[in-house]
């Protein structure tokens, strides 16, 4: 059984996490909430998203498993209003998600959950973590993407870097202590990721939030944050590159 | 001659609803205004525009047609303003229409009307009858582009139903009576018809305004509504599609 | 040498200028400020730039050339919000412009000058004048963009005029001298242009500004107007075509 009444904000901003990776994703449901757990196509990203029982309006759940299309659920929230309730409900006699905002309602099959894995999060050991404005992120993503497709990440003891290395040009972003909001870095780090990749995952964050970052030498970065007002959380998981120089 | 004087916003309501089916249209101009009527080269819809006297600021007019190019007039009234008023002038001996707004002046070639016809607005006993906000419309239109390329009108006695049926999902928005404006329908009816061609229509309308639409069951549909602040109105008439099912 | 403090707003100014005509450009630097002047790959028009030191808020500098990739500095002033400061330095053990936006740095690799020649700016003896609103002949632009792809500029005794003639249609916009700030025309002036490069080069000027023209019959126009807040000034010629008729 499932039979919620969410915020349309709320369920945007899980939309906005999960279609950064995956078109489709099961939602593995409970009286708890929802989480959900996904890895790219070409397995170099993941994310492990919770969203708690309070971030929901109402809730009425039984543990249970949805396949979901998430342009579908897109679709339909280009309807909604910043303050308009969603009713999502589970037919299982037909096996759809029904939808309902305002007047209208969508009902959508649901995608078969067979092939689904349920990926295993790594337990990583990651030296250094810095937490700081997403907005800061986003000017040093901005600045990058007119120079390489590459971008490095480098925890110092007092400062953080996002810098990028191109052919002619290269670009660097700064910020030093008291620019954030905290640092914890022992010795430096230093780790090289797909520009892509990392720009999808820190655009998927509200301007106005604060993102936690841990870091590692040629680790993968996991990237921390809140969402539905600290009802829910995401970390994504992004895998290094290997630097030629 | 024709000599007259009318508010760009005015003008530009008359190319909206127009264009939506022809690129050129024959104005039959008297004293007492505008009319015209077209059917659009498929023969699926027919729009008929009158727009009267008090619609324009000045107007001084004895009988005559012309051809007009739509996109022209188009093109110009992007150079006007909200309040700009706009004068037109039939140059009878160059055979041009000179179309003012504040400082620019365009002169332009008329389209030949001797192969436009003067189409005859078919007489039609449509039983049902529901008058609505436009926006809701909108709305339906709105969830039913994602799921398929037909929409279905249907009138029930005490409510009012657009939806679609795609291969996978459906949507629907439903309006009980006391969301209508208006409805009288005595007995169920229900038609289907091209998404495209009516979602074209409803758009071509401003958002505040209502919209009388008269239904039957496999028969055309006739949407009505005023322009110009009432000093003008705009019949659609869209032909049916037969449903498969 | 070459270090230098300036507003984004005013470096933004100096880009969209130059970026009509050329895709690189040699900065001329001094103490006494920036001069450039290019020519477009077509040979049809020229612009010559000059942007004195009070128009930065710090300036020092030795006589220098700079190879700048006006794309590149545009990049980087998307970064910029409208009060940003830029700052700008001349590596020159590794020949690179560091341009510094908050914690942003980016060092750009020099264009090579060698192939760059200074355009001498001809001396033409122009006999008619007009200043007026830039925003009137943008709107005179508009209008003829769906008409031709030429425009004629006119001068008379006591009005301006611009027109474009097509094949069927044709738009003018004409200012009396009251709706001039100054006109100074003993005789009547007309010349052609291609609408393209004259929009660009109109389109370039600030909306709320006003602009100086210098006009004669077949013969280039001057086009001067201020940036900077009158701290500089740029001077566009562009050659007339020959009118067909």
């Amino acid at each position: 059984m499932f039979d919620a009444t969410i915020k349309a904000e709320t369920l945007k901003d899980v939309v906005t996490v999960v279609s950064t990776l995956v078109d489709e994703v099961k939602f593995n449901i409970s009286k708890k909430g929802i989480t959900l757990k996904a890895v790219d196509p070409a397995h170099v990203a993941m994310v492990n998203l919770q969203l708690h029982s309070d971030a929901f309006e109402s809730l009425k759940a039984t543990e249970c498993e949805l396949g979901i299309d998430i342009d579908k659920i897109k679709d339909v929230l280009k309807l909604a209003h910043t303050d308009d309730l969603v009713t999502l409900h589970h037919d299982e006699e037909r096996n759809r998600l029904v939808v309902g905002i305002g007047n209208v309602t969508r009902r959508m099959s649901l995608v078969d959950t067979t092939g689904m894995s349920d990926p295993q999060v790594p337990n990583l050991a990651l030296p250094a973590h810095v937490t700081l404005a997403a907005a800061d992120l986003n000017r040093g993503i901005r600045a990058s993407e007119s120079v390489s497709d590459h971008i490095v990440l480098v925890g110092g003891t007092d400062h953080f870097e996002l810098s990028s290395e191109g052919d002619t040009d290269s670009v660097d972003l700064r910020l030093e202590k008291d620019q954030l909001v905290e640092i914890d870095c022992k010795e430096p780090v230093r780790s090289l990721f797909s520009l892509d990749y990392f720009a999808n995952m820190i655009k998927s964050i509200g301007a106005a939030e604060t993102v936690s970052i841990h870091l590692g030498t040629n680790f993968p970065v996991m990237i921390r944050f809140s969402i539905a007002g600290g009802k829910g959380e995401v970390t994504y998981l992004l895998a290094p590159r290997i630097e030629n120089d």
